[in-house]
C-alpha cells in the first residue's frame, strides 16, 4: 500500500547548506516542530515528511523530493494544498514544482465529472479543436451582453464563457445575467454552450448552480484560488452532470508551478476543462510550461478522465493555426477580446474562427 | 461619494515601458479586454480601472497607483481578491503592494468580531502583551495532545492553537480532538483558551464552529488561502460571538505584499488575531515587513476593530524580551516547538514564558 505521496520543491541554496534545507522543507510541511521534542516513535515514523532524494540542478537551486504521508492529507482538497505547500509558500527560495499522483489519492479526489469526450458530444466537436470565446466587460447591461452571445451562437462558436470578472455585482446579477442569456443563445438554435462564472462563498456558488441547470445549462466556471479547494471538491461531486472550468486567477506567477497548479492539480480537484495563459499574451508562460501544462491536463490516468486546455490570454484569430499546430486537436481555443473588436461584424468574425479551426491542415 | 479604490502594484519594468503597462494593468483587473472593443461610454466611464500615479522607485520598479471601481468588486470577499490581483498575479514581474480601503468597503465587509481588546479581556491580559503555543505533532493520539494542553495551561498561557496541519484526519478528527482538548484544559482551571483549526468546506467549517462553541470555546483558527475568501467573511458574520485566527498558510504562493495580504486584508474579512512568520526565524519576512504588518493589524480604524499580530515560526524564550520590545504590548507572542522541547518540563517552561511576558521591562 502506497502511503506517501511525493513533492519536488526547487529550493535556490548552495550545497552545503540543501542537506539541512531539505530536511527542514520535510518536517514544515509535516509536523512543524523540532523533532527533538516529539515522544511518539509511530509519528516519527509515518507522519514526519520524507526527504527521498536531492538533486543539484546545476543554476544554483536543487530539485528536492520530499515523501509526505497519506494520512496527514486524507482526502481534503485544502488540506492537500496545505500540505504540499502551506507553510512553505512563505519562504521565498522554494517553489513547488511538481507531485507524483499516487492512485489512491487520485481515486479519492476522483478528477473530472465529465471530461474531454463528453464536453466533446455536447457540442459535436467530436473529431477537430475547440471554439470558446468570452463576453464581456462587466458593467455592460444584460441585454447587450446577451446580444454578444448570441453573435458567438451564430458565428458557430462551441463555448462561450462568462468573463471571470463577470461575479454577482449589482450591474448584473448572476440570476438575471445568465437566464437572459441562455435565452438569447437558445434563440439562435446554435448547439452553443454557455458557461457562468461562480462567485461568492458555498452557499451562493450552490445557488447560482443551481440557477445555471435551471436554465438548461450544463458547464460553470469556477475559480479554486478564490472559491476554496475543498468547496471546488463538493461542488464537483455534488453536480455531477455539470462540466467545470477551471480559471487561474489569483493562481501566482510560479510559486506553483503552473503546469502542476493549473494542469494537474486543478483536474485533479475535477475541472473538466482549464484556463490558463498562452505562451505569447499578455502573461509571461514560456512554451514549454504550457506545453507540460496541456500533457497534464490530457496525459492518461486510470483514476482521471482528462481535461482540456484552454490557452487563453490575448490569443486572437492570426494566433489560431500556430496554436492548433502547437497543441493538436485536444485543445480549446479561446480568443475573447480579439473578436469582440469587430464589434458590427462579430458574428461574422466569430465564424471565420470556427471555419479556421475546423478546417485547419495540421503540420 | 468614494466610488474607487486604490490598489498599488509595484512592477518591474523600464522607463519607456512603464506607462503602456499601467495601462494594461488597469484594463486586466476591470474588464480585460480592448478598449476600442467596449462600445458603451458608461462602461469606459465608471468601471474601466485608471492609471492615477506612477512613481519611479530607482531600483528598476515603478510603483503605479490603480483606482478600480468599488461596483466591480460589491461586497464579496472573493471578488474583492479577484478585482485587486486575479488575473495580474499570472504575471511574474507584478506584484500587489498596498490598497487604500475607503470606509465604505470598510463598514461594508466589517472587520473583526471581536478584536484585540476583547480577546485581552476574556483571559484577563488586559495590560501586557498575550502568550500562545501550539499542540502538536499531528498524529500525536489525542490524549496526549490533551495532556500537553493541560500543561501549557498549567504554565498560564493565555491561548492555545491547533497546529495548522491539524484538520480533521483519521488520526485525530476533529469531533474527537476538540472536546478532549478543551475538558482537559478546563479541568486545570486556568483561563486559557484553546483555538481549534478549521478546515474543509464551508459546510464542514460550519460544524466545526458548532462543535467548537459546544464545548464553550469561543475561537478557532481559519486559513484564509484554503478556505476561500468569502467562506470566511460569512463565517465571521454568522458566529459573531467566535474570535478568528487568520493562518498564512499558502499565502506566499500569489505575490501579495505580506502586510498587505496578512495585516490589512485578513483584518478586513474579519481576523481577531494574524499569525505571521516574525523576523529572524524559519521564514524570510525582514523586521521592516513585520512592522508594517503589526501596524496594519492595529491601526486606528473608525470601522474595523484592531487585530492583534501573533508573530510566529520558530520563536524561542530567549527571544521573548527582544520581541516584546519591537511589537510592544500589542502582541501576541507564539512559541511552539521551542517549548514543545522541554517535555517533561513543559509547564515549567510554559510558566517561564508567561512570567517572561508578564513582568517584562520595556526598554
Amino acid at each position: 500500500m502506497i502511503t506517501r505521496l511525493t513533492a519536488t520543491y526547487r529550493v535556490r541554496t548552495d550545497a552545503a547548506s540543501i542537506a539541512a534545507r531539505a530536511q527542514a522543507i520535510a518536517v514544515e510541511q509535516s509536523v512543524e516542530m523540532p523533532l527533538d521534542a516529539i515522544t511518539d516513535a509511530a509519528v516519527l515514523r509515518d507522519v514526519v515528511g520524507q526527504v527521498q532524494d536531492i538533486t543539484d540542478l546545476g543554476d544554483g537551486s536543487f530539485a528536492v523530493r520530499i515523501g509526505l504521508a497519506l494520512a496527514s492529507i486524507g482526502t481534503d482538497a485544502g488540506q492537500l494544498f496545505n500540505m504540499l505547500f502551506g507553510n512553505v509558500s512563505l519562504q521565498d527560495d522554494v517553489t513547488l514544482h511538481d507531485v507524483d499522483l499516487p492512485p489512491e489519492l487520485a481515486r479519492a479526489f476522483g478528477g473530472p465529472n465529465i471530461g474531454m469526450a463528453a464536453l466533446r458530444t455536447r457540442v459535436g466537436a467530436t473529431d477537430r479543436a475547440f471554439t470558446c470565446s468570452a463576453i464581456k466587460p462587466q458593467g455592460l447591461p444584460v441585454p447587450a451582453l446577451a446580444d454578444l452571445a448570441a453573435r458567438f451562437a451564430e458565428g458557430g462558436i462551441d463555448y462561450i464563457k462568462d468573463d471571470h470578472g463577470m461575479a454577482d455585482q449589482a450591474y448584473g446579477r448572476f440570476a438575471d445575467r445568465v437566464p437572459a442569456i441562455a435565452a438569447a443563445i437558445r434563440a439562435t438554435g446554435a448547439a452553443t454552450r454557455y458557461v457562468p462564472s461562480l462567485s461568492g462563498n458555498l452557499d451562493a456558488m450552490r445557488t447560482q448552480l443551481r440557477i445555471t441547470q435551471e436554465c438548461g445549462l450544463d458547464a460553470v466556471i469556477i475559480s479554486p484560488m478564490l472559491a476554496g479547494f475543498s468547496n471546488v471538491q463538493s461542488l464537483v461531486r455534488n453536480f455531477p452532470t455539470m462540466a467545470f472550468f477551471a480559471h487561474p486567477t489569483l493562481g501566482g506567477a510560479a510559486r506553483i508551478a503552473p503546469d502542476l497548479l493549473i494542469g494537474k492539480l486543478f483536474r485533479l480537484l475535477g475541472a473538466d476543462a482549464v484556463i490558463f495563459p498562452n505562451h505569447g499574451g499578455r502573461f509571461g508562460y514560456s512554451p514549454d510550461t504550457c506545453r507540460r501544462l496541456a500533457a497534464n491536463a490530457t496525459g492518461a490516468n486510470p483514476d482521471l478522465k482528462p481535461a482540456i486546455p484552454v490557452p487563453a490570454g490575448g490569443m486572437t484569430l492570426a494566433r489560431t493555426p500556430e496554436m492548433l499546430d502547437f497543441y493538436g486537436r485536444d485543445v480549446m481555443v479561446l480568443i475573447g477580446g480579439n473578436l469582440l473588436l469587430a464589434r458590427d461584424r462579430l458574428a461574422a468574425a466569430t465564424a471565420e474562427f470556427t471555419r479556421a479551426v475546423a478546417h485547419h491542415s495540421y503540420r
